[in-house]
């Protein structure tokens, strides 16, 4: 049975790596409303994603200790007490990735093993739920793809991400330290960043709607993704914490229905009222590391935990939208 | 068409990384014998399996640059004009990743990214050929194991090998540095570490039997595994070499016949005429990251280069026990 996650929660004493950044913020905020006793740490890394206004108005309910998951020591000490870590730390990149292989390895690798020799040592008894990635899979070779499709990862960042994922298995089924991971497909919502289109095209494609520009779509469009909302993944990271039907497993994380990047234009500049769309040639870096069409298969998750999306496309975009035209400012500064 | 890879090699300048370990050494042996231009680049750290005396005969055929393969510098100026690049360098024990995983990753994937990144920028014109390891695959879902099997590795060694040569196929396809890999099953011969038993138990078990002493089975030793002569390996480096139908893909290089720990035991203990065996519990830390049976399927490089293994069990034990008996000292000492 699932058990009833928000009750879970309640005082319990629960770490977010990667706190300040998209997905953390969203789940910090969620976890606060529950009650939960909650720890971020961050490294701030300049256009990694980590914003402090991120947290607005939850500032005196959510605990920050920056630093960098890469140290041993520090690590050592925050995960001491913590019943739950939410392991969402990573360089999200993938043309970040390419252009500097090793950054890449050492958070998304390194800093992996620095968090789970921190759990065996000083915290065997904690639960870690680790963000990992579709990218795994590479291009597909079947659509929906599921959890049975080979991890064949086509750049640097999906290798490295496969790896940290991984690990979390293995310590899992070595060392008692309960872990899984959730396979997120492209996420969006309020609070990613968009102040470079370096991390993935939908908070890209977002801001230009919102600030009335010109939408560039490579080739004809045609190409299939699944958009996830942030609160859907924010109930699946609650979800996997509170349960441990999921532990040394993975487990896609996807949207509804899949849509063709020309329709997911056509909607967001629709339903944003501002923005227009041009179709251009693929630029050749972006071109070898690009998968064709993508969309997950998430049963097993919902068999698992119970989870299923519930925020549809549209009402997705139309909350993101009404978000940034309120924020953006905060969203556009440098560090942001 | 398969080339003629004893031709394909004449003059050709060609690097082994990991020269002056077990399977490196051998290749190197084999390269020479070819007519090729060869250099050796290998770190010699202690108990990692590099050693001298593996060269002994062929000490004025072969060029060895005492180097790590971490260091960018180093590998930038011996890739140069290496025309084919064989990368066997590696940490190879899953014992000592699991109780050191921060060096295992240094060394199995960070290594392999400066290496890459090496041919990237000043030999993209060259082939690499990865030393990949059945351990990808983990416990098997099925048997025997072919490519399409899922990777799933159980130790953190298992892991760092899966991303390193991702990283091999990554560059193949995005930036054009022809490469491959060979997913070798458990090696064994002439040449390999047998001072202690943290690489594997296949050179242990030879040297326990060499020197009369008795054996340890874990469990029942009904487990199943298949075994390659080193000879056979070297052959399927030197077709992966000097073939483009291997570019970009993974390739099972597994034994003949998979044959169970016990009757590998006996026939050992038969062709040495010395030793004897004992039956013991499993060691907690091993059984965890025991994968049970497993043997794999080798149809894929066969239709690709040609290959299948020459060397039956029986020959190929007896050829190294009597390496073995000659040159035992040479493998016992400290740095041997």
């Amino acid at each position: 049975m699932i058990p009833n996650h928000q009750e879970f929660y309640r005082g319990r004493r629960v770490l977010v790596t990667g706190g300040l950044g998209f997905i953390g913020s969203n789940l910090a905020r969620a976890l606060a409303t529950l009650d939960a006793d909650v720890l971020l740490v961050d490294s701030l890394i300049p256009d990694y994603g980590g914003n402090l206004f991120n947290l607005a108005g939850f500032e005196s309910r959510l605990r920050v200790n920056v630093a960098d998951v890469r140290q041993q020591s520090t690590m050592d000490y925050l995960v001491r007490d913590r019943e739950v870590i939410f392991n969402l730390a990573g360089q999200v990149s993938h043309i970040d990735s390419m252009r500097d292989p090793a950054t890449d390895l050492d958070i998304n690798c390194r800093a992996q093993l620095t968090l789970l020799e921190a759990c065996r040592r000083h915290n065997p008894e904690t639960k870690v739920v680790y963000a990992g990635t579709r990218q795994v899979y590479g291009k597909p070779a079947t659509l929906p793809v599921d959890e049975t499709h080979l991890v064949r990862p086509t750049d640097i960042n999906g290798i490295n991400k496969a790896a940290g994922e991984y690990y979390h298995l293995v310590y899992d089924n070595v060392f008692g330290v309960r872990a899984c991971s959730l396979r997120l497909t492209n996420v969006y919502g309020p609070r990613q960043l968009i102040r470079h289109n370096r991390q993935g095209f939908i908070g890209w494609f977002i801001r230009l709607a919102v600030e009335g520009k010109e939408i560039q779509i490579y080739g004809d469009g045609s190409q299939l993704r699944d958009f996830v909302f942030v609160d859907d993944v924010v109930d699946a990271f609650l979800r996997a914490g509170a349960t441990d039907a999921v532990n040394g497993d993975v487990f896609n994380v996807g949207g509804m229905e899949p849509i063709s990047h020309r329709d997911l234009v056509e909607l967001l500049i629709g339903t944003a009222g501002s923005g227009s769309v041009r179709y251009v040639e693929w630029p050749a870096e972006k071109k070898a590391i690009d998968i064709g069409s993508f969309y997950s298969d998430s049963t097993k998750f919902h068999n698992a935990a119970g989870w299923r999306p519930e925020v549809n496309l549209r009402d997705g975009l139309r909350r993101t939208i009404e978000y940034y035209r309120e924020h953006l400012s905060k969203y556009l500064e440098i560090g942001s």
